[in-house]
């Protein structure tokens, strides 16, 4: 039987994804305390309602539920276990649930040091985008113990569509790391058979529109392709971002798996597009560094 | 204005892709002449009313159109051009289709012999496997002049679905080759993804489930990986056949392409598989061979 959820909710980091998320959780009538590095990114959830904290520990100590939304493992570090840290006031039945994307090794230290207060980690990493966040229509990917996961599910269905219990703590992250290798070795595979076609001189709106529907068809076919055809590198996901979370899988990869070759090829290949001054753009920008490839001439 | 399509009709090559095909241009009517390496492959449609000749040149003499779906270039150059090919038969208004996957640069070369003779050449490879060619549904990407196109399109509606005029002579061929690009890459995509995930502990049906609905999914996640998971290695597409198309994809590449870095990876990683005994499995054979790449005991 699901406990009541709680009400008494905190926020901590409200950049392009956490300021959505913490606005529905606003909007659904919870208490919402917050806390970000720039203070003014919090005008707004004021103005509504919410209360300013000074410190994650202060956001902790007047919430029963934590959410936090930042951007790598030193981030959440700080945020958890540093000097004015959620750990400070950290107590029996506190559920820190964090949004971020990090590595999942260290994701299980900071839930066992929480663990010695008797508060609960859930790591919940997400994905869908800055639309997504907006939209209330994310992925997210939950790990940790069943019975906090769900305690917090009905928070979560105000931020996300499809709610997923991945597994123990640290499964969450794991399940992003993969979500990360498909992402982006498929859209490898979009910018190769894009260079290949146009280079060949096919017609790249029929060539797309002929192979999305079968054995060849993915997202990243269907959404990038036509973007790398007009030349359209917005980002919709920044490849500086990836990176981060690819540079995750190749970590994690040195503990417990076989070497990742395609995931290594991305990286390198968008390490490319950084040194050229690329990194802000979307990730569909793989495209120009395949485009660059070139056999040397006879 | 479309002409009416040609009625007299020959079929080459009876496997596994061309004689379920062949069936279906001889159920809807037409007059139907049939070759193939094994006679015995012909009894059925024999039976069924299909004449057989013993050389494609004689089964070109008795027809309009030349259908023909055999395995690689070289039987496509001995079928077309051989001591008993269809150029000893080829006239002014005969159309060949071609349903092989083969070189495209061959391919303009064979166009360009049998034009000595007003003979045009479609290039018309499919994509969809045998249950495809069986319940004609097939994708059939087209290439050469358009009137041919427009007069032989109604025949091929009888073998498949999506039915696409890619451009000039070749282009069906290389729209053939960029849907194999995103079939193999996206199948390594799905394989290393399912391994880091396998060997990371996580549940594969909750983690395939959790992620085939986003910016992660694709055909093959959506239908390999589950098979991955349980085992399954039996054909949908084998192993061998696909080399063959990566290599024309290689080939193509030196020619006029920038390298295609995925592409020569799976190949590669396919090569281990059938070193290994595994060619005659199907393509999520993959899965298998990233499972076994392994870090170096400490």
């Amino acid at each position: 039987m699901p406990s009541t959820p709680p009400s008494r909710l905190a926020f901590i980091g409200l950049g392009i994804m956490g300021l959505p998320m913490a606005g529905h959780l606003l909007a659904a009538g919870n208490t919402l305390t917050v806390h970000s590095r720039t203070k003014s990114k919090a005008d707004d959830l004021i103005s509504r309602g919410a209360q300013w904290a000074d410190s994650p520990a202060d956001a902790a100590e007047q919430s029963d539920a934590v959410f936090l939304c930042v951007t790598d493992t030193p981030d959440v570090r700080q945020v958890l276990l540093g000097p004015a840290g959620v750990v400070h006031a950290a107590r029996p039945g506190l559920i820190v649930i964090d949004h971020s994307t990090i590595s999942p090794s260290e994701t299980r230290h900071f839930a066992h040091e929480l663990s010695h207060k008797q508060t609960t980690l859930l790591d919940a990493p997400v994905s869908g985008g800055d639309v997504g966040a907006k939209n209330a229509t994310l992925s997210i990917m939950v790990g940790g113990p069943e019975d906090a996961f769900h305690t917090i599910e009905p928070l979560l269905r105000l931020m996300g569509k499809t709610i997923t219990h991945c597994g123990p703590t640290g499964a969450g992250q794991l399940t992003k790391l993969v979500n990360q290798i498909l992402v982006a070795v498929t859209n490898l595979a979009t910018s190769e058979a894009l260079t290949f076609a146009l280079k060949n001189g096919l017609d790249p709106q029929k060539t797309i529109t002929a192979l999305g529907g079968g054995a060849a068809g993915s997202w990243q076919w269907n959404n990038l392709a036509p973007r790398m055809a007009k030349g359209d590198f917005a980002p919709g996901f920044m490849i500086d971002l990836q990176q981060k979370d690819l540079r995750l899988v190749l970590e994690a990869a040195t503990q417990s798996t076989p070497p990742p070759p395609a995931t290594a090829l991305v990286h390198q290949l968008f390490t490319s597009a950084q040194a050229a001054g690329k990194g802000r753009d979307g990730t569909q920008a793989l495209f120009t560094v395949l485009q660059h490839l070139a056999n040397p001439a006879p």
